[in-house]
């Protein structure tokens, strides 16, 4: 097991690090006749990648994605769609002051101690590049969800919180920002913030938003799997993810049961949705929605101090090429977690049926 | 799958509506060798029972666990531990009234649309009863987990919140009152407040803090599995829960890196902790603390309008014996759950040795 | 996981030892609308029940079967059905004298080795009492595939064989013998064997065939979940069992290609059934059957010398009461793994519709 | 889940067409600082690919496998290991034939039937082909089960058998002729008739026995998941095969249990071992031994009958380069499913420790 899979019947078995060969994956239980096209899924991937405006790393890497099998004459066979991504431009040589060192806050410490040895190269597994594998699954899994929509947006950089509902927002001004913020004014505010953290070297956190539409009544398992802890989960294994909430969440605490509860409409729909569109559990065909709380990344470009493998104090200073805020680029990673876990729901539905 | 399953090498099945025979579950893994004490396990589900204390609620259920099987001589043999709870006391004539109508925010409607009829009675398997035998499982993880401890506490009933940090509290103090908040003055307003929501008819959310200490470094698996994946998932499980974060959490994205980055001491231990003791989904030696947010309970004891199987409206009235606020139960159900997370990962870092 | 739990969408998580407190289990996926009689599951369980016939042995167990949840007015709800079946009749001081030697070809050496401790008192979970729960969840899982058949019968006792093929007997005599052989004549020279085996104390292995009619094309899965490897995998789980073969098994290695392969009728049936109704691990819509070898029983009630737990070697007897052959009481076993293996290939066919 | 995923501590999950672009997988759960020589892998590769002698098919594939991540300075990390094999040399048009009817006995008609659509050529996903991904992790498993050995040869072709026990002959002269069975006068009778049986543009059926030898005590989970119901598993999900017996397997059926019962030494190792290494599930230190039968393959280069998608007759004839007896190609493959049930099994047993 070893958590590099995610999904029962929709599953993605993924493999790479930072600076091995490829990075890639096994996406298991498609079903077939989904078409698939090349180019979207090469689209959600470059929304992902570095180098793609001036708030995030201007580190350049193709990205670019090769379908090894399960897909033949345009549309997927049913079979297991394997995928790799061949690491094309690694400057492992900016890794190696942290060879014997630990970072603060990263994974270096952890997986020495838990496995024994590590790949240093730019974090190895635990970096963040591993969620391009995440992003090609995800972008397999909307189309076959489709007309079910996953919207993602960055609704808070640092201390600049975009406080509107989404229903109030044109979300189709999503990608008219390098900050993948749906409010042009919030997200110039935003651009200027991450500028200025990047100039001092230092970084930010951030929140993103989500948004599923037109999803059927009845997804979900009602126990362990109930599909908000799908998705929590699914959004907490991204890196430097901090908190989930979902519907009314943490604010939810403050309100009465009076207040909180969602009355029907005749048609089963509901008048507010502070249950973010599920139920014990299982989506009731409300609109879901849900906020991902994402720390200021760790690497900063400052010196600072820390510790070696013996245990001995090094004065160290980050080197490479780095995202002073990690959450625009985490939007489409977002939204392809939040895809497989209701391709997977959707999946676990047709046994009932 | 279907969702009734717990945990991969520490695996618990569960089963029981809340009004059937019995609720219990099969629990897979535990090693052997274990001291099992039973009046452990039933300490642990009498924290959790109804009628405990004035502000819960008043249905009185024995909730005595039996073990099955796994357990001989006091110890555990590495088989499976079944085990089973028989309803006692089900007044089922309290829920005609929802035979037929959706209350708003329950599972009423959902299941019924998923599954094409439910056991109505007392909300069916959607009840928190079924939450008992997650404390039998996670009783018996404590024992397996020693000494490594858990421990949860109320932090936050509507309004009213601790603005304390764990480390400078008397965790001692969580068993001293009723509300299971370790400030005793904070916890006389929650348990001031809970009574005058009770006596509205009206219900109230709240947030559980819990903290894990003495854990070993090296526990989570790095990318889907994360540790504190893992754990958000479990909270996000439990009934009512709208929201979980770990370490810096929520107020984390207004940081800086520079700020929240996590120095070392020279044994590896860090200065600050706002990692929540996990780094890259791996635990790194330091305190895990998370915290958990509750909605409030949905069933009001207030008139209320809501729709019938057909889609007319029908006028009605919570009826019955209920929770005005769920986390002063919830806490050992919190714990439990993460005494779960904390023995699977415990047995997969075993495959590593 | 540790090995007790059968199935993916259909699944069953068993628990229980000889001489415990009870045996069962959960079987969670189990789809809603199923009408379940509780007399169908008995007259299963009375099947495979000790003391049911001169040559099976003679303990008297009463094996009564206890649903617990997940049957709501006579049909499932899609919610895990708990069951359980108390143990009433063990003699546990039959087992004294192998609490501390090793009996040969039994599992207590090996439990030994592998959890440190057992509970030795009728074998504990090596016992085939733990069978029960198979049948049980077999047994439901019938009632839900329906009109699908699936009839077990005895083919072999020792050295007296039924050489012919299932389309060439009448299989509604398998009910009419103590054998259950659907050919009468051979059935009465089995039991006479068994008798006389019996008479020495002795034990003597058998197998067993078995046959699934009204299997719809597709299912199963194509690499490593071939239907015919799950449905080995099921059997050979079975306490005792040696080896499993389908369609034309070890006869088929000396057949030529040309020879072996079923030529289509036009209508998609095939005129031979050589591929036992399963053709790249997918049933294709032909009679699947396949057969299972039981070894002898290991307890024989004759004067044996073994070792202790400290390696001295001891004399012993058998004691107790005893199956001279296990293959009369495996039949309806052998059915309900072939239950539970198509229950599931069924679900996950689904999730491609 | 779809199957193609196979083992849960030690996990391959494949992917991958005879004719697509790559076959390949991901390997998860390998331990860390396992040494790997990509020579020894591309050795176990090689005794599975075509055209190695003159008894299997004549195509030309390189078969050479690149490693994508996990490896680093030739040891494993934990990290899920990614590998490709890319297809070279296949001849697509050779299959056009196949593309509107189905081969008697493959898998052509229950895979359209399954799923709707296929790739057809070279079989796509049911073909042999997909083996290589098993040899490789395989391969990786070996190195980690040092100094465990597995090891497999070829017990009969058709009618010519090997009547001897592994134990009376010299293992090493496995790799001393193209058939591999290690009696050279029994091997150069059966290389004969495969090569008539090719003339023949036939094929013809074999069997493959196995051992497995200083297996540790205690391998093997006791109910659903005894090992030897594992290893049936995974043999039975390779391609052709049609049964598997291990010990005493089906001529065991004959014996009595005073003759078949493995008497104990003082030390815990048995006098005789008609368990096969495996009792109640689990090993018990004897060498594991079992046999896979494996049928005719179905491709044969004669004229025959067959029907077209519409249900039409059509006259065909097997065209392109086929394997006359699969059974020397498949000796590397048991071993390699072999060596990853011994390795889930040894990571499962580390979790009681």
């Amino acid at each position: 097991m070893a958590g590099n899979s995610f999904g029962t019947l929709y599953k993605l078995s993924s493999f790479g690090e930072s600076h091995g060969t490829a990075i890639g994956g096994v996406i298991d239980g498609c079903p077939p006749g989904v078409e698939i096209n090349i180019s979207d899924i090469q689209a959600e991937l470059d929304r992902r990648k570095p180098g793609q405006s001036a708030i995030v790393t201007q580190r350049k890497e193709a990205d670019e994605v090769q379908l090894l099998s399960g897909v033949f004459e345009g549309k997927t066979t049913g079979t297991p769609i394997g995928f790799a991504i061949f690491n094309t431009n690694q400057k492992s040589a900016d890794y190696s002051h942290i060879k014997d060192s630990y970072r603060p806050s990263h994974a270096d410490y952890v997986y020495d101690k838990k496995y024994g040895n590590r790949d240093y190269r730019g974090g190895g597994r635990s970096s963040a590049r591993e969620t391009a594998a995440r992003v090609v699954a995800g972008a397999i899994a909307k189309q076959f969800l489709k007309p079910m929509s996953i919207q993602a947006y960055v609704s808070q950089v640092g201390d600049i919180e975009l406080n509107k509902n989404y229903k109030d927002m044109d979300l189709s001004l999503i990608s008219s920002n390098d900050v993948r913020c749906p409010d042009p004014e919030i997200a110039a505010q935003m651009e200027q913030h991450i500028k200025e953290i990047k100039k001092q070297g230092d970084t930010i956190g951030g929140v993103i938003d989500c948004v599923i539409k037109n999803v059927p009544v009845g997804l979900g398992e009602p126990v362990f799997d109930k599909l908000h802890a799908q998705l929590g989960k699914a959004m907490l294994s991204i890196n430097a993810v901090k908190g989930f909430e979902y519907g009314s969440g943490f604010k939810g605490v403050r309100m009465k049961g009076s207040e909180h509860n969602d009355s029907y409409f005749t048609d089963g729909t509901t008048q507010t949705n502070f249950s973010g569109g599920i139920q014990g559990g299982i989506s009731n065909g409300m609109d879901i929605y849900f906020r991902v709380a994402f720390k200021p990344v760790a690497t900063i470009l400052q010196p600072y101090e820390t510790i070696d493998k013996s245990g001995n104090k090094v004065q160290t200073k980050g080197k490479g090429r780095h995202d002073p805020c990690v959450v625009p680029r985490a939007v489409p990673i977002v939204e392809a977690m939040a895809a497989m876990v209701m391709a997977d729901a959707l999946l676990f539905q047709k046994t009932l049926q």
